[in-house]
């Protein structure tokens, strides 16, 4: 079992009585796993705290905030003990078992902070901040293209740059309507290609984003 | 100002801007402290955690997480700022510095954080922890003391213990009262002292208890 374990979590335990603590479930009586998780749920939440003030230097106090506890969550950890399937290799008590606690979200993530806490006795904060990392890289990633997302003028903007073009000729073609409801029609044209894109909106502003978002699909092309 | 605060918080910062920005509240605008008071949070919290898993081994996780929390709250926090009197150096708005910013537990506390949080960036994870430590000495022993608060049973027997004397004899002199009201009437006396010492309670266990707490008054004169 320990080396099912070892080889998703990318980590082979010096004491593997650590990793049978981190699997225990109280119900199982015995030296269970809730010390481990109290521990555990330190490390975790000091590990992302840090990777998300390093790789968001402009991001606010609450988005940080925000951000760790979408990762940190019971159901996060409980996403990552399912990928690590954890929970065959649960030691519960007959009554958990029987009522299915091996597929319990809450279980599962207290034997996930477990497994954190556990990494940490047993080879010190360094390891286990790498492990840490390398177990959220894909979420850390996601995260971080959604906290960048730019808008299109701005992607448009960006992509002329790094081609070495003059920037994008926006022209607001047409405004129709009452004065307070109004509908802009805006043209978009970049250097070296004759076809315009046009967009609609109900500001000039929104209309030229609308105009960037159909270049960067004829652009894309 | 900084030599003030360093001599205090015994410890000098490499980079002073840190210290700068760990003491400026977001009401005075520009590069203010509430990233550092993030990044922070999560260090004295999980520093707290493992002090107290290792201090406490047999503590539950219920237990440390109650401690934890009466160490990591806000006042706790806006005590320590106020030991090493963070409050006048702190950089506020006019509005906050005129209602008495300066003494506001929230901004106490989260100075308090920020400046753990700037120690942490400017020396790393190592000298952060000795520090919180240190700052802590008094209440992590305060804590273990009082953790470690035994029954008087227990007390005389280790008292007895270390004189190298034999244990305590308790006797049930008399009951009392209709089977599920009884007093008990508990004796104790120890090796090399005529005069005993009586105990009552609703239990023979908890008449013990008492008789030994009067034997403890007995042997400290």
């Amino acid at each position: 079992m320990n080396e099912d374990i070892s080889k998703k979590l990318n980590y082979i335990f010096n004491n593997p009585q650590l990793l049978k603590s981190a699997l225990t479930h109280r119900s199982r009586g015995g030296e269970h796993n809730e010390r481990l998780e109290f521990l555990g749920d330190a490390v975790v939440n000091f590990v992302i705290a840090e990777v998300l003030y390093h790789q968001f230097p402009k991001a606010t106090e609450g988005e940080l905030s925000r951000w760790r506890a979408t990762l940190v969550n019971r159901d996060a950890l409980a996403e990552l003990a399912k990928e690590f399937d954890l929970g065959p290799h649960l030691l519960l008590g007959p009554g958990e078992l029987r009522s299915g606690g091996q597929e319990r979200q809450s279980i599962l993530s207290c034997a996930m902070e477990a497994i954190i806490g556990a990494v940490f006795l047993d080879a010190g904060f360094d390891v286990v901040r790498d492990r840490i990392e390398a177990w959220y890289e894909n979420q850390l990633k996601s995260l971080s293209s959604a906290a960048s997302h730019k808008d299109p003028k701005t992607l448009l903007q960006e992509y002329l740059q790094s081609q070495r073009q003059s920037l994008p000729l926006y022209v607001v073609e047409s405004i129709e309507g009452e004065a307070h409801q109004q509908t802009f029609l805006v043209s978009c044209q970049v250097e070296g290609l004759e076809e315009k894109s046009f967009g609609r909106g109900t500001s000039r502003r929104r209309a030229e984003q609308d105009a960037a978002q159909a270049m960067l699909g004829v652009l894309k092309q």
